[in-house]
């Protein structure tokens, strides 16, 4: 539902990396009524959602839940482990990147950065080389999938370089998780910061952060002043299975039930899903003569640089007014050069060739020249190829 | 809902003082599909809110939204408008005021603590003498309704003492707002924090906050660092009608509900509604001869001293496990010492005679002498002979 509709008929079709689709399932768990947060039930509640937490992550560490958007619990992973005067590597190349940047410096720490493109990729070997360089760097900032650009950074790669000195990997995971590996405890990476309402169902409202024991060895000499976002107070109150602030009893009812479908599917299958249909995705624009803007692709997004001669505005706006679906342009400088379709988190296999069935006409209908199906055709050959490698 | 029910009849009645009963065109609400935070339908969603949220604060000011518990908004009240070393005065007579002191001394603020006992009020009087004593203060940091307690703090006396001075007033109404007066403008109090789990009947998720003209100005010289918290970043967005971050917006679809049906019954009517249910909760407990807590008691809330001899732990378990009945026992030092049943939001003329029908059961169990029905009876005398007043 993104415009009021104006026919009893009008659908409403949600693409957008975030926020994404909800399961009928989760909107109706949303819709409970009121468990009272400090009640035996709810910690229950709670223990099972961190459970199924750790198996998202991939991880043995707590993973703590912040009443937050994704950016709260960025922000605690700067002012929890540094202090004013620190040197941290922040990897940019996006909106979310530079995010990190701006974090530091509104706490004082001085942002080493390693800038790329907005598109592009930092090799392992860049940070390496700038680590080398800033011996004193006591964390590295990293983006899972920098949803702005549709590119995913090479964090397996980070971690192996950075595992080994005494920084720690700080990775913005928001929407990666639950639809493109990140391995935490195998890879090593010592911070992991995301949010529900990306692949992992739920509107917006929760974040998440774990941390290592290697992380909560820094955060004992910081001094940056914090409260909400101490994360000492969550963990505390975590072993207690509880939170220290009245969370959204709501939406940990829906991130409950997401959580339960995500372990249900398991998480290879939802890993390879989620690689289908990126590849549909470029199969589609590559039989429509699109670019793929990222160098990297996320598997849950498919990001296409808009066709010379066309209004991106127009792309957007189209999909939304015309076709009631509502997909994302490109943010900051990219406004107007790229459009990005989701599929991330609740996308099923028909969800690639409808959202291009959508693209071929919005696009012939300003002017791009196309075969109306040629797009559609060929993410339907991915899909009958490869979706019966899932299993039942 | 607040335990596993063991038997299809099982019914569970939420009394506690937030998170409170959501009435269920606002469940219903949270269980809307998502609606992408920025397409312009949610745009004019925000302002219908915004617009409601204002008629709740009885203000002119813009009214901010942020995505956390009161807590966040309580921490940017204290982040925006201060800088280390500065002082300001914390009125604490309870869990919340002392919160207020946690908060200014994580940001090196020098809090002056005007210290009453849990339960009892600080008088207008004393904070005149203490700003006088202090003329270097540039905050007052107090709380409308002390929730542990049940007080209600004199926030009209204190803005009088506090509007020709230099400082600013800020009040945390976290269960105060929309259940007994705060006359935002017309008392001049700068900053006032609230939530929308207490009496504005959503479940928890969302918080509050104005900011008057003067506390902006204040604003201006702070140099506490702050990110997600900034204020001015909201600002900056609530002029193009929307957020910094990703909103929770199924919790706005909820708070636009339940605003709606705020303004349609009216703020006098709903002040009234509450001013009869806290007598009619007070006229119960004095037939029963209980001890009513706090010495000016907020009408949302009534908060009563165990009698003597009766486990207090025992009242609070018996109410959930026994009758179904979620209330809130007394917290820290106050544990086991006072039992507390709220009536704030979703409250109508029937819960407070329904709280104390139990109240009488489960206190009658535990060995206390009273005659069943007495204090339902007084409860009912006070809604007979008053609810009329509301009219239609």
């Amino acid at each position: 539902m993104t415009d009021k509709p104006c026919r009893a008929s009008e659908k409403q079709y949600l693409y957008s990396p975030g926020p994404t689709d909800v399961p009928p399932y989760v909107l109706q768990a949303l819709g409970s009524p009121i468990t009272h947060h400090r009640s035996p039930v709810f910690s229950e509640y709670l223990a099972e959602v961190w459970d199924d937490l750790k198996y998202v992550y991939q991880t043995k560490q707590d993973v703590y839940m912040i009443l937050s958007s994704a950016t709260g619990a960025m922000e605690a992973s700067v002012s929890n482990l540094l202090s004013p005067g620190d040197e941290a590597i922040v990897i940019r190349g996006g909106k979310f990147g530079e995010r990190w940047g701006d974090i530091c410096t509104a706490y004082g720490v001085k942002a080493i950065c390693i800038d790329v493109e907005w598109g592009q990729v930092a090799s392992p070997e860049q940070l390496a080389e700038t680590l080398k360089a800033n011996p004193k760097v006591k964390a590295v900032y990293s983006t899972l999938s920098e949803t702005s650009t549709g590119v995913c950074f090479d964090i397996e790669g980070y971690a192996k370089v950075v595992r080994d000195t005494s920084a720690v990997l700080v990775c913005d995971a928001t929407s990666g998780i639950g639809a493109t590996p990140l391995l935490t405890d195998e890879w090593g990476v010592d911070v992991v910061v995301s949010a529900g309402h990306k692949a992992l169902m739920i509107p917006p409202g929760l974040a998440f952060i774990s941390v290592s024991d290697k992380a909560w060895k820094l955060a004992e000499s910081s001094t940056c002043p914090k409260y909400y976002l101490n994360l000492k107070a969550y963990k505390k109150n975590y072993e207690k299975q509880t939170t220290p602030y009245t969370p959204a009893v709501n939406l940990v009812m829906g991130v409950r039930e997401s959580l339960k479908a995500f372990r249900a599917e398991g998480y290879d299958r939802v890993m390879k899903r989620h690689q289908i249909l990126g590849k549909a995705g470029r199969a589609a624009a590559a039989a429509l003569g699109l670019e793929v803007f990222p160098k990297r692709p996320f598997d849950g997004l498919t990001a296409l640089k808009v066709p010379e001669g066309i209004d991106g505005g127009a792309v957007t706006k189209k999909f939304r007014v015309d076709y009631g679906m509502t997909i994302a342009g490109g943010q900051d400088h990219l406004k107007g050069k790229i459009f990005r379709i989701s599929h991330m988190g609740y996308s099923d296999k028909m969800d690639v060739p409808f959202a291009m069935s959508v693209t071929e006409m919005v696009l012939k209908e300003l002017g791009y020249s196309l075969e109306l199906g040629k797009g559609v055709a060929a993410a339907q050959q991915v899909i009958l190829d490869e979706w019966k490698t899932l299993g039942a």
